[in-house]
């Protein structure tokens, strides 16, 4: 129902799909210049794969629940572990590890793992398109939008619902470093799906909201606590503070709020600073930096105006 | 005299050095991983260096002093073409063009062409000296300092005079993209100086003001107008933002208000949006994508804390 809707980068086969052998996960490091799988032939290769990056946003989630589906298969006896192991691949996602947790939940319980897998993927689709709705309405005609790494399907739904609905619509694309994935993944998505969009340096959204070129800021977000604070990836908050210096309203889409967190849990992964020191392999620092790498922003309540939840905007 | 405080990527024949062939410009944009410098026979190549950024900053007016010398022992009756054509190369720059019409009007004021240019050179040296003695005043003990971009001999001098003096600081170190003048010029200089530093990507700044490690922010400024508007690199504004969020004050370094310009004459340079779909010659983006460039950013004087110039904080 929404798969003709997306770019095909988000369509469920591009993100992770399980077979006999494994789970094949895209490899989103590589895109948009080659499309490549990883392939995995257990739950311990796709944790491995989800932190070194294979695939992020709501991708570690789907490679997760087609790890989970490959285990019950193989190794049925091993499906706690591998919800643990899965889970602490990302400790900042914790939508994945509720999903799987709810899915251990309905299998204790009797169901079949062949039926909550998908049904989990299908609920999904289902609220990206109820979501993505409410999205669509915040958009108006004329509005040039500013978003931050890879927004993904609520995002892109509703940009694309919005040009369906007639109204025109420009997105800014900071390139994000370290990963790109803004000049990798969004761009492309945006391009493809026929939105007029302009790549431009993480340095440079203040600038175009000054000239009243950005009128709304939208980004996806990796967490939103219960006291409405934002978790999303670096450079989110920066942009959420300049917005609310210009009067532009920053929403953040959320697939939920996570009711079991609370402010004080957070954890802001560092990861190595090699990354910011590197580009495809290309040194563009001295060996000898320093440099650190805190890859998550929080973004507090007061900067927020509104978080796009399936239950309306709160 | 400020020589020996410097970093050796400030130091004069690091930057431009006029022989007997023509000027030699060091490229910046190979730094810190090559040494080269690019000859130029005359001063339309001079110029033509400077608009391809083989340096920046204060480079530009140090090449271009040297191209008029280089002008006046080679081809004296092309002096005044050689100050338009030098001018128009960074239209930003007009501490150049001042200099430039500045000693040409000495020349013609009858004054030897070979004591003018080293007494401008002798000049700029004795007033980064005195703004670095008032910049060293601003810096606290304990200090977390954030720039952006390359902020040469006002700001370098100041961070080295306040470690001479005991104060610990340090200092955190934006890529700045495109060019990377941060992870490329700045980093290895305060490194080289023994000055703890940070290499972070552009989007991290407010992170780290969040978290109260930042406590200062200080840049250079590309042009300064009497209406106290700051003009400097893209990605000065969204962190002057961010630091006026968090009452953290921002300084901008200036050798000079320029009073012949008033806000409506900033032309801000666009540069071509290839920049920002490359580094170092690798892809960075698709080849379709649309980027925009635009190098500068204004800053509002309501976000500015102090500028500092010869003549004190203002």
């Amino acid at each position: 129902m929404i798969d003709s809707l997306l770019p095909s980068f988000l369509r469920h086969e591009n993100i992770s799909r399980i077979t006999d052998e494994g789970v094949f996960i895209t490899d989103r490091r590589l895109l948009p210049f080659e499309r490549k799988e990883v392939f995995c032939p257990d739950f311990s290769s796709v944790a491995a794969a989800i932190k070194d990056m294979v695939t992020q946003g709501g991708g570690p989630l789907e490679a997760a629940l087609n790890a989970l589906l490959l285990t019950y298969r193989k190794e049925t006896e091993r499906l706690d572990e591998a919800v643990s192991v899965l889970s602490a691949a990302r400790p900042t996602n914790t939508t994945m590890k509720r999903e799987l947790e709810s899915v251990m939940a309905r299998y204790y319980g009797g169901e079949d793992m062949e039926r909550i897998i998908p049904s989990v993927f299908r609920r999904y689709d289902e609220m990206y398109d109820r979501i993505s709705d409410i999205g669509e309405r915040l958009i108006a005609d004329g509005d040039g939008i500013l978003t931050t790494c890879f927004p993904e399907h609520t995002f892109m739904l509703s940009i694309k619902k919005a040009a369906l609905n007639g109204k025109r619509v420009s997105v800014y694309v900071p390139e994000t470093r370290p990963y790109l994935q803004g000049a990798h993944l969004t761009e492309p998505c945006l391009r493809e799906m026929g939105i007029r969009c302009f790549l431009i340096t993480d340095g440079m959204p203040s600038h175009f909201m000054r000239s009243g070129k950005i009128t709304k800021y939208m980004t996806a977000a990796d967490l939103v606590l219960p006291s409405r604070h934002v978790v999303n990836k670096t450079g989110t908050l920066g942009n959420a503070i300049a917005a609310h210096y210009y009067h532009i309203p920053y929403y953040a889409f959320s697939v939920g709020v996570d009711d079991t967190k609370c402010y004080d849990d957070i954890i802001i992964e560092y990861r190595s600073g090699e990354s910011i020191k590197e580009l495809g392999g290309r040194k563009t620092a001295a060996e000898e930096a320093e440099a650190i790498y805190p890859c998550f922003d929080i973004i507090d309540p007061e900067l927020v105006k509104g978080i796009i939840t399936d239950g309306g905007v709160i």
